[in-house]
């Protein structure tokens, strides 16, 4: 019997030994760049992207390894994309998950050095100097293009400017669920398809494991919005109400708190029916997409 | 006989060329953004790293086209370092070649996200889609992880971090060099590199045009410190005399003005011996080596 939380566990361990194994080579010039690095990305996180990569190899059958590579960048860009959000020209957050956030656990030059530099770690560890055969670089190359498109000016950094230029500003819900998609579909999605390639998928599961991703992305950032009314902050370790106080454009502003949960179900119910073409390999991937609304954290 | 002039300003407008058509591409969507990203890149530049991997690729008797891709991605990540460097946070500067800096002509949180919008999109720019042979997969590879390796946490954001540390204090000539290596002289390297890697370079070789990298990055900075002191404010298009108002580190400040020109001589007769192996081929790298330290600019 497929035990999730035993799963997620096992995962978040392996993903977090690779990504300290990336910074032991690094670790002997240790300065303050490097510092802040390792501190954001060991700040205590779900995991959720490189999780969805490894999770996407394996409904193909293919194992962590052949994609933590991939896994492992795409989670440095998570972070750095979290440090530049909490800068004071952006959030001005002072907390992220209980604990000063970058700019306040060191200053503002070092937290945008140390965003750049987890952004640009990622594409080195993506572009691994070992590779056995030529055929798996066409398939990196390909993943690094993906990767970096989703993350890009077209992708999340669109979806941080609109954030930042929509606040205070009432938009409709078909522009919140755009800015979602940009801001953390895109990455969510290249998540899902990064493993995919990796493990040579075919066009069609390709295209399901898309869809798959799409609508977990948005479940994803519905329920977010979900706990910040709803949420316990205890569990959370972050404040609720925020959203309200800050009058932003949220899913229950817009469509109420029932329509809402009635909303991420469905999105849900259509991740699950896209990879419905899969056997039990992805069983993690239908339990993860479950999960992510049922969650409390 | 060849002619410097006429071949920068060629490599010029084949680069601009190459850099508009990246974002002709992305402009049907453009947004703010990317606008700022399109002002910062094209607000006039010495184009010297892609101008540096071109012609360390023409040494090896390679085309412009071969290693475009390339070229284009280097000064994608050089204007990012400027965009983000000019921010307040670091030397707050409001004009760059005489025209208001990203931060200036649109706002902070615009500033940073287009920085990181280019040095993402470098990382797009080198991934190409379509690659002709497995081979080539490698080397882009490769090219993307020499890349990322000099723009990245041991390298240029380090140089950017001690940059920022050491204002105000005084430090001796090896951390100055040590500094300036990692600020630009790793990204100039990484530019002779990836020609070369693109041109299949020999070991020999290779060895040989990182010895050339390495001295003219070098003489590239002191001979900048020198026009601080020296240059004509018309000619640069920038005030000088601005690192001594600033209580600077720089060359002429350590070793005196005569000195750090004799250093920068030195520096490019090392650069011209290290390339004595190459046949004509490598007339332009060896004439942008003197074009270094002769430069008003």
């Amino acid at each position: 019997m497929f035990n999730l939380k035993e799963y997620l566990n096992q995962k978040r361990k392996n993903i977090d030994a690779a990504l300290n194994s990336i910074f032991e080579n690094k670790l002997p010039k240790a300065r303050r760049v490097i510092n802040a690095m390792h501190y954001s990305l060991m700040a205590g996180g779900k995991r959720l992207r490189p999780i969805l990569c490894i999770a996407s190899a394996e409904a193909l059958k293919r194992k962590d390894e052949d994609v933590m590579n991939a896994a492992c960048a795409l989670e440095l860009i998570h972070t750095y994309s979290l440090i530049h959000d909490d800068l004071p020209a952006f959030d001005d957050d002072e907390l992220r998950r209980g604990m000063p956030t970058c700019h306040i656990k060191f200053d503002e030059a070092t937290a945008i050095l140390a965003g750049d530099g987890l952004l640009t770690l990622a594409f080195e560890v993506i572009s691994p100097k070992h590779l056995s055969n030529p055929q798996n670089a066409l398939l990196w190359i390909e993943v690094i293009n993906v990767i970096a498109n989703a993350a890009g000016c077209i992708g999340m950094i669109e979806g941080q400017m609109r954030d930042s230029f929509y606040e205070g500003t009432k938009i409709d819900l078909n522009s919140l669920k755009e800015l979602h998609f940009l801001k953390t579909g895109a990455l969510i999605q290249a998540s899902v398809c990064s493993g995919a390639i990796l493990a040579e998928a075919s066009l069609d599961e390709m295209n399901q494991l898309k869809i798959y991703a799409q609508n977990i992305g948005l479940a994803f950032q519905v329920q977010d919005d979900i706990l910040n009314v709803e949420g316990d902050p205890k569990i959370m370790g972050k404040s609720v109400g925020t959203d309200n106080l800050r009058d932003k454009n949220t899913y229950p502003s817009i469509m109420g708190i029932s329509e809402s949960k009635l909303f991420a179900k469905e999105l849900i119910n259509e991740a699950l029916k896209a990879i419905e073409i899969f056997d039990d390999s992805a069983e993690p991937l239908r339990r993860i997409a479950s999960y992510i609304i049922e969650r409390n954290v």
